[in-house]
Formats: C-alpha cells, structure tokens, sequence
C-alpha cells in the first residue's frame, strides 16, 4: 500500500554500484562509471572524442595536424633532395633548405601552390600529387568535423544550482528549475527525475532507485521557465527526511529532460543531478518572471535563476 | 461537470506572464519573451542566430568576413614589407602596395595562388602558409553553414490570416485552415490549439490557458488543405462569448502543428496565432478547393485560403 | 453495427476532392493534387527541388551553372579590358581573346590558378578575388547539394504492380506485396492502407474514404517480404465488389510502409497506391521464396515479386 | 491458456524460412537472405554500399579513383598533344611525356595548379577547365562520404558471446548480457527478443517464432550494464528443453536493442542472434562490476562480459 518501498530496477545502475565516496551521477549528467578490460584503440569513438572536445584544444589538434604533416613531406622532399623543386634557392645551409621544402609542402597541400618552387623529377612529382591529394582529403575530413561540431543541436538549458525542499500543499515538495537561455526554442518538454538512497537493509547498504513523480511531468513549450515539482507526500520515499538523514543516506537526484528544438527540428536531451549536499531544506524560490516596463513583454531574469530566501 | 473552467498549466507560460499590451506570441509562432541576466556572449546560440539570420544578411557577413580578413593579412604582409612578396611592384606610393599586398592574400586564402606575386622571406612564407590555411578551414565553416542553412527541412504551412467563429453543427464553431504551398509533402500531421484568455478571479486579471479539441486532431497526409475546427460547445471556454469579449478578454489562440516530411523523412513543426483582433465572428470560409477543366486533377487554390463571408 | 459504412475524414483529402477522369494517388505515391494561387518564386522550396530532381538534370543543371558563370566573368575581363590580364595573347581577334578570358575565368572560379594568365589592373584583380571568392562558395553550395542528395535515406521499397482479391480464410481478401530489393534493411515496419471509393448518396457522386485494417499491420524486420492482407469480410467496404464495380466506384487503394533504415538510423517512408484497374479479382500470389542448394540461406526472388495465378 | 503455443507472425520471417544448415540470423544480426531477380544495378544502394565497406577498402577505392580519373585525363592530353602544354619536356620518350601529362592532371584535379606547366592551346584549355571542375565535385562527392561515414551515429554495443540458461527464482532464466564499450552513453534503452524454433508438425518442419518476454525491457540510461532475463516458467517456449533439444530444434535467439545516444541525440540500434550452439546450458554469469580503491567510481569490466561459471 505504502509506494515509498517501491524501488525501481531499471536504472541502468546496480544496487550495488555505489560509490562510498563519491556521487553515482556529476552536475552535468555524466556518470562515475569507469569502462575497464577493453583495449586502447577500442575504448574511444573518434567521432565522440573529436566533438565532445574542448573548442580550443581541437583548434589547436588541427594546428598540430598541419604542422605535423607539413613536417613529415618536406623531410620527405629534403631526403629526395631540394634540388629536383625548382625555385628553391640551395647553398644557404639545410635548415634553410627544409625550411623552404616545408614552405613549398604547404603551397602544396592547401593547393595554393603559386608555383615559383614546383617540382620537376619525377619522383617530386609524385609525392607532390599524394600531398596535393592528402591535402584534399583531410581537409574534406576537418570540414566534416567542423560541421558536425557546429550543427550539433544542444538543449543550452539552465538547471537551478540547488534543490529546494519547499512548503508545498499543506505538506512539503521538491523543487528545482530550468530555463533555456539561448536564443533556442523548445517544444514537448519532458521530465524524468530518479531518486537514488543508501538504504540498510540488514546485511549492508544498498543502493535503492525510485521514480520521483511530478506534478508536471510535460511542458508544450519552454516559453518561460519550468519548475519541476514532486510533491513529498506519504508515498514519497524523501517523506519526513531531515537536512541530516538526506545527507545520511547519499541521496542524490537525477533528472533528464526531453524536449524538442522548434528551430532545428531535432530532438534534444539534458541530464543533471542534485547530491544530498545540493538540497536545500525549508527553502523557496523567488520569483525570476517579470514584465517590460510597457507591459507588452514578459521577461525571465536568468541570473535569479537561482534565488531562493529560507522559510521558516 | 462544466469543462469549461478546467485550465491547464502545463504550457510553459505563467499565469502572470500575461502581457498588458501586446499579444504572448506572434503570427509566427515566435513569443514576447525576453531572457535577461545572462551575459552577451553566452545568450546566443551561434548555430541558431546564424541559421535563423535572414538570407541577404548572411551573405553579407560572409562578405564582410572576406574583406576583413584580407584586410588584416594584406596589413600584416605590408608590415612585413611588400619588398618580401616577389612580383609586386613597389614604388607607387603605399596605398598602391596595400592593395597590391591585399590582392595577393585574397589569392592565397582562395588559394587560387596565381604564383606572379610570391612570398620570398621566411616571414611572408610562414604569413602565407597560415592565411591559405585559415582559408581551408573557415571555408569549411562556411560551407557547413551555407548546407545547415540549405538542408534544414521546413514545414512550408501557410496559414489563413484570420480565424472565424462560423456556425457548426446547431451552434458555432472556431475554425481556421491551412495548407502547405510549395513542392513539399507531409504526412502524418496533428495539431495542438491552446487558447489564453485574461480572467478576473477577484484579486487582479490573471492569463488562464485552455486546450482547445478539435473536431480532427490528426489527417494522415496534407493532400488537399485542412480545416481545423474547435466545436464551440458548453465546454468550450469561448461558448458565449461575443466580439467585445474577445477582445476585453484579451483572447489568443495558439497553434502548434507538426507533420513528417515525406521526402526527406525528417518531422517539422510550425506555430502560428490568432489574437483577439485576427478573430472573426460569424463568418464562414469560402471553398479554396476546385478541379481541373479535364477532372484529373484537384486544384488547392492557396490564394483563397483566407477567403471568407460574413453569415447573418 | 455494419462497419462498411463507417468513412473517415481525416485522410487531407476533401470528399468532393474526386477527379472523374484520373486517379487521386499515383503509382508512386504522389498526389494528382495541384496548388495554385502563389507566386512562382514562393511555389518551390529550392532543397526540394534539387533534390527531387533526376541526377541526369541535376548534372546538367552544375555543368549549365558553370559554364554560365564562367561566361559571365569572361564578358567582364573582356569588357574592362583583356590586356588588363597578364599573359594573354592579343591581336587574335575578339573571339580568341573572350575565350582566353574564359579560360582564365576557369582557372580562378576552381581555383586552379596556374598563373601564366593573371590579373594587373586593380580593376581585374577585383574581380578575380570575386570570382575565386564566388568560386568557393557556390561550390561549396554544390558539396552541400550532392552531399544532400547522396545520403538521403530511401525505403528501396519494391511492390507488386497489382493487388490481388484471393480467396482467404472461407472469403476473400485484398492482398499486395512488397519486400526491400536493395542492400539496405528495414526494421519496425508498420503499414496503413486507406480506400477511396466514388459513392452516389443521392446528390451527386461524392468520394468517401476508408481504413482497409490488416491481418498484420507490423512487422519487425523486413527480412524477407511481406504480404499486406486485408479480410474482405462483411465489415469491409469492398465487401461483395466485383471487377465491374471496382472500376465503376473508381475504387482506389493508398498504401503507406514507414520503417526504420537499420544502419542509417533514420526513419523512412514509402506509398503506393493501386487504382482500380490494377486490382485483379480471383488471383493468388505465388511464393516467391526459395532457398539456396545446400539449404544454408534463405532466397527472396524479387522477379516473383508481381507473379499470380487465376483461381477457379 | 498455455502461453507456449502462441507462436507470432509478423517476423518478417516465412515460416518456411528455415534453413537447413544455417542460422537465419549472422552474429552481427544480418540475416542469412539472398535477394535475386533483380538487375545487377539495381541490387546495391551506393550509399549504403560506401558507408558499409571497410575503412581500408574505402581508402583504396579513394586512391584507385585518383589514380583512374588522372591516367584519363593524362591519356586524353597525350592524345591532344602534350606540346600544347606548355612547360612540358619533350623528347625524352612517350613514356616520359605521359608522366608529366599526369603530373599535369594531378596539378590540375587538385587545383594546385603550380602553373610552370599549363595548356596553351584551346583544346588543352578546354580539357583542364573541364578537368578542375571535374576535381571540384569529384571531391566534394568524397568529403560528403567521409563525412557520412564518420558522422554515422553508432551503438557500440558489445553483447556477451554466449547466453546461459541459469538458475532463476525457483527455476530457470535465459540470460544474456550487454554494455557499450566506448566513451558513448545511451538513454531510454529497450529490448526484444525473438525466439525462432524448428517444430515438426506432423508435415514436415516448419520454423516457428516466439517472442520472448523479458523481466526488465526498457532501461532508463545505460549506466553499467545490462543482463537480459527471460524467464523460462511454463509459458516459455524454452521450458523443459534441455541442450540436446535446444540443437536439435535449431533454436535460435534473436535480439534487437534501440537506444538514443545522448549527445548525437540521435536513435541508435544493434542486432544480434545466439544459435543453439553459442547457449549453455546450467551457467551462471559472474559479475562484472566493481568500485575504484577510493570507492569513488563504479567499474565495469568488460573483459569480464562473458565470464560465467557452471552451475550444479
């Protein structure tokens, strides 16, 4: 009768996956989870890898790429000898020479080639046909990979730091919220949040999931700001926990939100979770809703997104 | 018993969002809703303001973009000293050398590379070796763009411009119709109408939101046109209501419909909405739907689509 | 209680949509629908277009576009003046020199650049910047288009040309086929067949439209083929039709497969539709699956595909 | 009442599908289906067929195409006279003079265009003109399928080799396990499973499919790993039969996995099949999870994925 024991075993987690030290799920949805006993080479999505990266650090990976490869072919040009790229002025030391091969190599490879220095044996020439189409077909490569970078879709929402448990009814309620906050729009805006407990049950803490229900579990529109709400009535199993216990027993809150992106026409999804330590108790939010001072517009102040004053 | 008053909130808007002046959101699909409190740079979706940009501005930035990194590498190779690009004639005054110095980069970041003008100091070379290369890659950007722009799929609905309260059945109904309008087929469409409306409850006007059925919610392909029609019955929130009252209630329908494009199998979506102003009481459509002098085809005359009679 | 009279209208068409002399629906599932009343220039979405266009046009549309423009800037290094361009040979007569020019053009808008032709005066060099700017961004566009065209996912769906009535169960039943004839499969398919038929209800033939329910509406896996089937029971609307009946009531059968492309990942859809005189009565299909010699595969003959025989 | 005879068909499978000798279903869930009767032409989708072949064989087809279009257009100005091109050597031999004939080619489709050879004639100018152009889509056609080939979203799922029939509740349980194996996370997972079985019904063998219901059938994110369940009570086809049975039945398991990759944003699926001889019977999997030394992260080993121990 009482739903507060019923636990859920779809998750994705093990009861017995949890961490002592540490939350199950980071701020930004990723999990603690570690993948061993596979080898290198297989472990990573090079298409995961190169758009999950850091902007800068892959700006500077393609710069690395060029030098690299620029490298390679005017060493390769400076061991068949310089003398067969007609152009480059010899007799001034080898590092200039290579200097000159690694010059004429990029004139090559971005097919530039002004052709003041061009190859003219053939084995040059050869090379100087695989660079010109290396060049190509890496570019080809780096223009896919910018693309997919770029037209990702994102669901850019913004999750209230904390957790509050609030008044709500005339009991008490859980409550976080989000916005968008980017010039994106969202429509069919869904939410999924799991509680997970250490809970002793006898022989040793384990891990124990539950759906959190909401009392709005949709949205038709992100047209202003959402706050999800579950209601810590009887059945829920954060019903009568104190500020100490929260923490006692690591609860952490996950949430996942669904929607679609109006503009791109694309589904979209976000994770975040909320450690014990995130949730404030007998705290409510303020209101972040407000109008333009001629009264023709609504405005959601982002910045208060956070802001809550302490009840009681 | 009386649907009427059952109000939803699951809109995304708040019921103080209610805008004093102005409607809650435009003829397309847009919302009067401003974001604040978060800074410049992080407030835009590069990917969006970029695809959503209108198209004469688009090629005028990129435009922009060309001349003005020209000008920064014709500035940098005239620094340098033109004296180091091989081919340009010097001596007629800086202006001359400056342009001659920014034809030579638009060359280089085309890579069209002529080879008449050329760089001969390591300075110029390694200039040169960097501009063609941030030639290849923000070409790359832009051509990714030029295609997220080009392939993003469209619903292509238009819309009759006003919505009518037209007799139905033994009472009246609220109708509006639409069709799509260029080569492009969907399928599998369904619509969403929410009606807001400004309502005294006693201590202040607050905005109360209504779903609106319709009498078809779904028709398996856009063949022809489609009617959509809300039977203003007991239940309905607008039964009773008069032109006066519309407009006093501040009365605005939303719609939302989403369709699967047929060729490129990708679903779309487009919103629209009726303010208080663009309803029009009893009036009824006039049929847009004809055939060919032969009979073999039907004919969907979209210049009629807002074609309407005043009834009584 | 009878369910044959029980029309549906949701199916986008209108019932007074009927064209006497030609079917709605054609073989590939286009509609005989044609949309007036709007500008020329806001009849076509361009992707559409281009995409639907047949890859010979498409070709010769690119080739059309390249010789075109390239003519164009011929005529403006002519007009402003071919000795303006370095290398050319003069005093050949005009003709010689336009195609020189054209060549030239060539050489900047591909950004090939061989430089033995090129720009002095300030006015050409303009426009060769234009041009190599040009070049890189309409091809760019072209790159986008082909890239469009090619990973467009596609049914591959081949169904039988007739669909036959057979005996079925202790009656009869409406069948056609269909199977995936490419190296591509399909998963989670699900089918939805609507009937349209010319009915006299008094005033006038009007068309009304049926759901045609199947034994088996889905089917997980496109593994080998499948065999809609439709039981002609008391409920259904061609109950008790014969042949001259069908094409008297111009009896026509929509049929729509959605599916989900296995490797691609991306939902895809595909229509048909048979019109009267496609519809053979008393016929069955004949299998058209085998297997291999050594009994260790399974054969789908797709040549089978349409094979029937007459019954009784 | 008995579950176990409720066979299902909409497989996508005859029932007189069987083969002999042969699993219907390959490890990496291809199925063992020949489709003929269809023109050679028509047989592949070039897509699919590119994206599909090995990363080695795509590269050489790159390179055997670059190699092919060059020898061409070297033959076609050896033809024309490579004296038209200026910059050539002549008279060292024919050889010699189709060596540089490419070199040219290579200059030209790559749009290098070093310029110290280039076509003085109007033939010779036609062809290169022609030849860039043909570089420029040639290549736009190849960034666009290594784009697609790199962006192809994937599951990466790695499945367990063999599934056991171990202990469960009071009786049995047919279990198999799977995990992703790379830096990819998938949400909203769900299963299913289909059981094929060869079933002599008093006239021969006929192939008979089941579905298989699962304990767990959908799972919110896949955080750790996942073991399929069936429970093989008495309304499983699997109850009673023992590892003889299973072989002689030709039993064969069937399961199909969707999930939606929670950065791509995009629906993924992975197929796979265990034939009698890949299922043991009385095994238990031995688990596969554990925690850091810190007891901050969870484990999962995946080297571990199919370590199982028999059981009684």
């Amino acid at each position: 009768m009482r739903q507060k024991n019923k636990t859920i075993d779809n998750t994705g987690f093990s009861n017995l996956s949890a961490a002592e030290a540490n939350r199950l799920s980071n701020k930004d949805g990723s999990f603690n989870v570690k993948r061993v006993g596979i080898p290198f080479f297989q472990r990573y999505s090079i298409l995961h890898t190169l758009l999950k990266m850091k902007r800068k650090r892959f700006i500077l990976l393609i710069v690395l790429y060029y030098l690299l490869v620029n490298s390679i072919f005017a060493l390769i040009y400076y061991i068949i000898g310089v003398g067969d790229l007609q152009g480059i002025h010899l007799g001034k030391g080898w590092q200039n020479e290579l200097l000159q091969a690694f010059f004429f190599s990029a004139q090559t490879i971005t097919t530039v080639g002004y052709g003041h220095i061009h190859p003219t044996s053939t084995l040059t020439n050869i090379v100087a046909a695989l660079e010109s189409f290396t060049g190509i077909l890496t570019f080809a490569v780096i223009t896919g990979l910018i693309y997919a970078r770029f037209s990702r879709p994102q669901a850019y929402l913004k999750f209230s730091e904390n957790a509050l448990i609030s008044p709500y009814k005339n009991g008490k309620g859980l409550m976080f919220r989000l916005s968008t906050y980017k010039n994106n729009h969202l429509t069919d805006l869904s939410a999924k949040v799991i509680l997970s407990m250490h809970v002793d049950e006898g022989n040793g803490k384990v891990t124990r999931f539950f759906n959190l229900p909401l009392e709005i579990e949709q949205i038709s529109s992100m047209a202003m700001s959402w706050t999800l709400v579950h209601d810590i009535n009887e059945d829920s199993p954060l019903y009568g926990l104190n500020s100490k216990q929260l923490i006692e027993n690591k609860i952490e809150i996950m949430a996942k939100i669904n929607g679609f992106d109006d503009f791109l026409f694309h589904n979209v999804q976000q994770r975040t979770s909320y450690f014990s330590s995130e949730i404030i108790v007998d705290a409510k939010f303020e209101t972040m809703l407000g109008k333009t001072e001629d009264g023709s517009m609504s405005i959601v102040d982002l910045a208060k997104l956070n802001s809550y004053e302490i009840v009681k």
